[in-house]
């Protein structure tokens, strides 16, 4: 259940010296063919990190034969010269593996405005160079976190092909919180157009509707690299089925490693006009900060709940609102409903069901409570 | 400085025993005449309360001549029957002393779906009614608090007229947190539709930017009544202009008080090719909750200023963004500008200012840190 699950990757993952606590910070992952096909997702923030300008370029032709990533430093918002670290880095790959410099992505993650340590860096890439294995998938997971306390993988196999994953952070991709990087990889033998369709669909489905603190980073990226070492093309709504599930398995461990949280709280709209009207409604209550503090206290607070509701533009008549906490229906008809003394808060997940009665469509987001420890991680890490 | 600062006013605050606590929470401010003109703004959620929905149609033709208010119970989300409360505590007042039932407005704060006990707020406003004074303003400040620490007045004279207000919250009115009330007064004589124009000038500069925590409350109302009784017809702009100020006074002690706040922070964004602009980027920044964190940490984190401005569809270059801390411009050019560590943050006041270099308009955005006591109020406090 790793990025090398798959056939046609080796991975791995060292120590080259960033980060302060000496745990591993570098992670390649190469995709050994025969296909180099590839897509890649990345942030909307329009102030974007240097690797994210790279790999924009690099995965703009829909080939990747390998992604070299590092946590200890973002590389964000140091111009033209971190621009420059990024080439050097990617060229590095490029060099110890026979590969042409533009197929290979480069993802930073860690302190914004800071240049990176070549000089520590390069010589880790070797490292990782040197290392790579079909069995590193699991030391490339463990060399990409931050505030991460456990690496995140997942992966499936679907009759004689597979899709794995590695991810690291505690947010999303747009808006994201917490740099928010993701390694796809499959043996399944597919179009770079295909891999790109699969991507945003799952994209959509799994880490966009996973939102922690509503910030979005200047690094997120999502890429999915096919090696087609399967020989099976599946059929494009099989494939893109299971990339969601493992897609959806990281994004719940993202929520549930995300910093400070005490709880997971799933936000299921229903009843809406629109999928986009459902997603709204449940990405401005994860985003009420008044809410996130009501579920950390254990309180079913469901006037907190339509504050929310009523400053978005979703088809919704506010008598009609009904509002549940793990199956408690506190709030119906936009009035009191049951007694919220009978809601219990006290596990770790929380279901907060919203029926619109404006529709058919639905959407659920995933988010987490705002906690004194969420304040401290955030107050002590600079980022 | 209180409501009672303009001739023509009287007021009281009393205890009618809404809240647990025994603190005084019922409040009229009469307005005498001879004049009866008025304007008020209230909250945009769609989701709004009984009073709210009450005193939309009792200012609708420009008049008022009392405005009673509670704290301990925000009447929201109590259907047809929190309506007829909302109605029979303004029929209460008239009845009292002696107006138009339709020239009463009704403002209520506290727990959202919860009815009002009337059997106690009846007789606490028939006490209100009975004890009104040209010297009440400052009981009747005293009345309207909920989680405010200090009650909030203000006022100004120019010459022969006067403006005196009060307000009670930690917010603001469009997004706004725990709702805010306000409620100014002046002795000029104007008519309704310059007091309207005058209102919405005046909120747009400082309460709609005070931004604590980004939550939209459903009670927020801010209204102004004239008595006339200076017989002055103040000219529009000075009008205005002293409103402004009284506004922003308000707007100031809101968010020295906000929940849990250690730092003031204000965000002036310069250099905008619009005030709208200028006002998106500032309310990026403020509702950044990773920047509140690290305000608190007292770490002057610029590359979670420059994710903020990130998401927002501002025009400016990436490349071109300063961002200074208290003076020191830690980000010069989108890059490392001086060393962070010349940056002091050990006082109460933050000014950080964002030059975008995309134009001249500008705007200031006040907010707070958020806090471990915010988490604190927030997940005890239900509201």
């Amino acid at each position: 259940m790793s990025v090398t699950l798959p056939k046609g990757f080796t991975a791995a993952g060292t120590t080259a010296g960033l980060k302060p606590s000496g745990k591993p910070d570098v992670a390649v992952v190469h995709n050994t063919g025969p296909s180099v096909a590839a897509g890649a997702v990345f942030t909307t923030n329009r102030v974007f990190a240097a690797p994210v300008k790279w790999s924009r370029q690099a995965v703009a032709d829909g080939q990747l034969q390998a992604i070299v990533l590092n946590s200890g430093g973002a590389n964000a918002c140091t111009g033209a010269a971190g621009y420059k670290d990024s080439a050097a880095t990617a060229a590095r790959v490029a060099d110890r593996l026979g590969l042409i410099i533009d197929n290979v992505a480069v993802c930073s993650t860690g302190l914004i405005g800071v240049r990176l340590p070549m000089d520590k860096l390069l010589p880790g890439v070797d490292a990782a160079c040197a290392g790579l294995s079909p069995d590193g998938g699991a030391d490339a997971a463990a060399a990409i976190m931050t505030t991460d306390t456990v690496p995140k993988q997942a992966g499936t196999t679907v009759g004689e092909w597979s899709i794995g994953g590695m991810a690291k952070g505690a947010g999303m991709l747009a808006p994201g919180l917490a740099t928010m990087l993701v390694v796809l990889t499959t043996d399944a033998d597919l179009t770079a157009q295909e891999l790109d369709a699969a991507l945003r669909e799952a994209t959509r489905l799994t880490f966009d509707r996973a939102d922690s603190d509503g910030c979005m980073s200047t690094n997120d990226t999502v890429t999915l690299m096919a090696s087609g070492a399967s020989g099976v093309r599946p059929e494009a709504g099989a494939f893109t089925a299971a990339l969601v599930d493992v897609c959806q398995d990281l994004a719940r461990q993202l929520i549930a490693d995300a910093e400070g949280a005490h709880h997971e709280i799933a936000i299921e709209v229903t009843g809406a006009a629109s999928e986009r009207d459902a997603e709204t409604v449940g990405r401005e209550i994860a985003r009420s900060n008044l809410f996130k503090c009501a579920i950390f206290g254990g309180d079913p607070n469901w006037g907190r709940v339509l504050s929310a509701i009523g400053v978005t533009d979703a088809a919704f008549d506010a008598d009609d609102l009904d509002v549940s906490f793990n199956g408690v229906m506190v709030c119906r008809g936009g009035q009191i409903g049951e007694d919220r003394a009978l809601v219990d808060l006290s596990g770790r997940h929380v279901r907060v069901t919203v029926d619109l009665h404006a529709g058919r469509a639905s959407a659920t987001i995933l988010t987490n409570d705002l906690t004194y420890d969420y304040v401290k991680e955030n107050a002590e890490y600079s980022t």
